[in-house]
């Protein structure tokens, strides 16, 4: 299963910087997950995602029960073999999507009935089949089935669907078969801090291998984020792993990272590069932008990927206009080194204890808004290819 | 600018091992080149193309014109600086998508006025403009501008645009400017052998750098395009690199190679690859074929291409069914990897004297029509993006 240390602590003990075993590798903590929704990260091979560094990465558990089915998955010997991936993977129970991508999404107590997003056939997904599901498609990793509430919902609302994700959580565990793979209990609450510490108090009486946090950077402020997370990664275990799922721009994960969360996963790195907004160490630039047709530089003078090595602005301003693969492809390395890089420089920071400067000299970088990227880094946490 | 060398004829002296030397690397022929038309082989890296064996690329001069304009380029250093291939680059000179892929073309002797596909904006390509054009780009090898007439036309109208072809071949070769450029003649004729005679004579009377043959692999039977090589070859300079464009199928390099030529294009690899049509040695298979579901083999188990050393059928279906970038980027390298073999194995027989048996060994080999697969391998021998 997996194991988990922190060695050293900053920013007065909150800020980690840990090692999380598992059967398929060892993870530096803090880091950062790529997603690969369908058993891919859109057009980057194992190899690349090993040589940016990147040792564990997410699948969506909702995308490879509808395609290709977990027990195609199953009968080709799980989802490594499937997808060669050599490294740790961690799967999504499918909540997330089911409540945000699906059509005809209709809750009980018992679970989840909902149409597909592809062709609106029927499902059925409990606790226990989100669990079945994940077993069969065999990630490190298995995240509890969660009910995702539409924020900002009333508090009835929400406090409901955090009595009910508990109480799944609690059926989640009791259904598990396989001794090998690890599970995360996941905290909603909405925007309420209360609730945060109750959902928070419910999944830690449980005891589970690590702790999520989910339903938030679904359109709040992140002022209102950055409160949940104060008001509940201080009542999780220390000495487990603290996920927050769904997250985020670089400036969420500094920001996360202080105030104690170890793992991140979102899309933003290979979205963003599909739509050609790319990460540089003072914001983001917009390659579409034909400022840049004629612009020798590469994306950030600053950057040591293989694409900044090579390429020039111009060239990948053309790819992108031209709707050329390849000007995915390279946008999308260079987003995933940035990110990379970026937790090689938290976990250094926290390493030698100056992550308080880290983190200062970060925010002191950034040039607010230079140019307007498409956002929509989190409409289903998945890289799902719409139809 | 180019050197050519024939070491070694096989096959009563018709088929030839020789090396094209270019200021970008010498490459061994006979050669396949692959095509990115827009500056980029589809989703392909240089260092891919580079470790599959590539040397010698294809470029198209009308798709550059358009995107991003050839005094893009000019202005970025040429196209080897633009896009950081670092081979060598054949172009075309347009003269075939100005006809297949554009509206309204009006000939007339000065030269082709005809609307943009993209934007419907109108232009005129005159012989000198074609030149001034590829100058621009800067490849290492150029291409005549010529007249391509739809097939089949009648024996007047093709006599009349092979005649405007060799004028506007003489005027190609008197607008050049730079000197560390090859230029290529091209032999058009429809599919009468006279009138390829007629067309090779005239424009091997000018006396160019290599002879390609056009107007090949538009529809017509195999036997035809044979029976015009045949017809054409004897007729070029056989110490020139002899140039079939926009070919073809893997027996059309082996049946090409058995009449002279030395160098061939086609986007079948790589638009095959887009499709799910992927190369094995005894033919083709359709990835998305519902059979290889669950089928843990390697696209073809004799491959030693590094996606048959590494995935599965099985994988490589589900990622063309959801449509995943990575899947067709797989597809792609192992089509290109199949192409760069086939001619290695060529040459290799053509070196020891064994073509004959190389040849009668491939066609033994093949099962005819094993799956039905997307053809379209020559609509407008270029890799454009459809919007």
């Amino acid at each position: 299963m997996i194991q988990f240390v922190v060695h050293t602590r900053d920013l007065n003990g909150v800020a980690r910087l840990g090692t999380l075993t598992t059967p398929h590798g060892a993870i530096e903590t803090p880091a950062f997950m790529p997603v690969g929704s369908l058993g891919a990260v859109k057009g980057i091979e194992s190899e690349n995602l090993q040589s940016l560094g990147y040792g564990l990465i997410l699948n969506n558990a909702y995308h490879l029960y509808l395609r290709p089915g977990h027990e195609v998955v199953a009968a080709m010997g799980g989802l490594h073999r499937f997808t060669t991936w050599p490294g740790a993977i961690l799967t999504d129970s499918g909540g997330f999507q089911v409540f945000s991508l699906s059509k005809l999404c209709k809750v009980t107590d018992e679970g989840v009935t909902f149409q597909s997003h592809l062709d609106g056939s029927l499902h059925h997904i409990t606790p226990e089949r989100a669990i079945e599901i994940q077993e069969a498609l065999g990630a490190d990793i298995m995240m509890a089935f969660d009910e995702c509430v539409a924020l900002p919902s009333s508090r009835e609302r929400v406090e409901e669907a955090l009595a009910r994700t508990n109480r799944w959580a609690a059926r989640c565990q009791a259904a598990r078969r396989r001794t090998d793979q690890a599970l995360f209990g996941i905290v909603q609450g909405g925007h309420d801090p209360e609730l945060r510490k109750q959902a928070a108090d419910g999944i830690v009486a449980m005891g589970f291998d690590g702790y999520a946090i989910g339903g938030l950077s679904v359109g709040e402020e992140k002022s209102v984020m950055y409160r949940m997370l104060d008001a509940t990664v201080p009542h999780l275990p220390a000495d487990h792993p603290h996920y927050l799922m769904g997250v985020g721009m670089p400036e969420d994960l500094v920001e996360g990272v202080a105030r104690g969360i170890d793992m991140f996963d979102c899309v933003v790195p290979t979205r963003h590069g599909r739509t050609g907004c790319l990460f540089t160490s003072t914001g983001k630039i917009s390659i579409k932008n034909a400022k840049y047709a004629r612009d020798e530089q590469p994306i950030d003078p600053d950057c040591s990927c293989p694409v900044c090595a090579r390429h020039s602005r111009a060239y990948l301003h053309h790819l992108f206009l031209v709707k050329e693969m390849l000007g995915v492809r390279l946008n999308t390395l260079h987003n995933l080194y940035y990110f990379a890089h970026l937790m090689r420089g938290i976990r250094a920071a926290i390493a030698d204890g100056s992550f308080a400067d880290f983190r200062a000299a970060f925010h002191a970088r950034r040039v607010p808004h230079v140019e307007a990227c498409v956002s929509g880094e989190r409409e289903d946490r998945s890289e799902e290819v719409r139809l």
